[in-house]
């Protein structure tokens, strides 16, 4: 507790494709509790972050896969968690970013992206069978219909929305925790986060400032490498 | 020190254009020596990873950029390094590279490497002008013609050949670690590089062989989202 603390919104964007957003699910309302911050959980498409900044996902580069597979698996020893892989990866997402967004109290939300997350990432058997999908949704207390709300042009303009949004906040990937403007980025980040929320201010301004304005004196130099 | 200790080599590869390869540096050689191990310099043509993978660097997508600027204040605070951006960024980093990749004893190695790295990250004047190299290479001790070495068609060939068999190795990005066949990225990564000289072995070959042969069940959902 500090000054800064109170009444904080911890904007936490995430897509159930991440292992990283998934880890940093785990560890985000501790942390938030810590500072009296609120989270609100924003699902977006990381598929259409990529797509927007011109990007190739973590595995569609295979060295890059196989080196995160034991990124992650550090990661999760690292902070005590048990993760598994869901049974195909990747895969299709939309059906549970749109479940997750439709209207619902917030305690809901929260049961709801557990065991969604659960199901993905917690040795379940994933969230792209319609029939399991609903099943979950029951679990948790949604209403029969909401697996067909989800499938509504209004649960996927939200979905749309909340991802086109987040790229206007300066959002590049998942997960971003956002706090009164400031981005973090990353399972890695959270150590930042908590020391914003905590009133620590690291970052230079001047540093940030002048290196912002840097002229670029080189495009890449592949053609003469 | 442990049982696992020893004269092992860790295989720094790197380019001065990547401020958190820069950070990295500051820390790999109290790391290794913490253990008992080597550091060999290995200069690599970053632009040339990125377009190996056909992927944008961090400064060529704006978001993410303004993020990264941020983010390196804050690790460099928190390693308690002072870092200061060149006069240009991006630069063309080729003739650093091929410099530093010149045959030289270790240590002459280590001392250019320093001192490319302050005129580049610690608020020098680059290292895009030939006079200013020539001027760093003579002040560690490197012969009148260094730069002129540099430029000739063998130094051109190493740092390609180097680049290429970094990628090979499942190289990425810059900063990254090569100890033993094992990869770390990213100065973030320096933790777990840390342990695994220790003798730590905290990947779960389990998970990391399973995931590595999950099917896909979708590409990119854009065209639907």
């Amino acid at each position: 507790m500090s000054e800064a603390d109170g009444d904080q919104v911890i904007r936490f964007h995430f897509d159930y494709i991440s292992p990283y957003a998934y880890l940093a699910w785990t560890q985000i309302h501790a942390l938030a509790e810590r500072h009296r911050a609120q989270v609100e959980p924003v699902p977006v498409l990381f598929a259409a972050l990529l797509d927007r900044h011109g990007q190739k996902g973590p595995a569609e580069i295979p060295s890059k896969r196989a080196y995160l597979i034991k990124d992650v698996s550090r990661t999760a020893r690292r902070l005590g968690v048990v993760i598994a892989p869901p049974p195909a990866h990747p895969f299709n997402p939309l059906l549970g970013l749109r479940l997750s967004s439709l209207p619902m109290p917030a305690a809901t939300r929260r049961e709801l992206v557990n065991a969604l997350y659960q199901a993905t990432w917690g040795g379940g058997e994933g969230i792209t069978d319609r029939a399991k999908v609903a099943a979950i949704a029951a679990r948790v207390g949604l209403g029969a219909d909401a697996v067909a709300l989800a499938e509504q042009p209004e649960a996927k303009e939200r979905v749309r929305r909340q991802t086109d949004d987040a790229i206007a906040a300066g959002t590049f990937g998942v997960p971003t925790m956002i706090v009164g403007g400031e981005l973090f980025w990353g399972v890695d980040s959270l150590p930042s986060l908590d020391r914003f929320l905590a009133g620590e201010r690291d970052v230079d301004p001047e540093l940030v400032a002048r290196w912002a304005s840097l002229p670029a004196s080189a495009k890449r130099p592949g053609a003469d490498r």
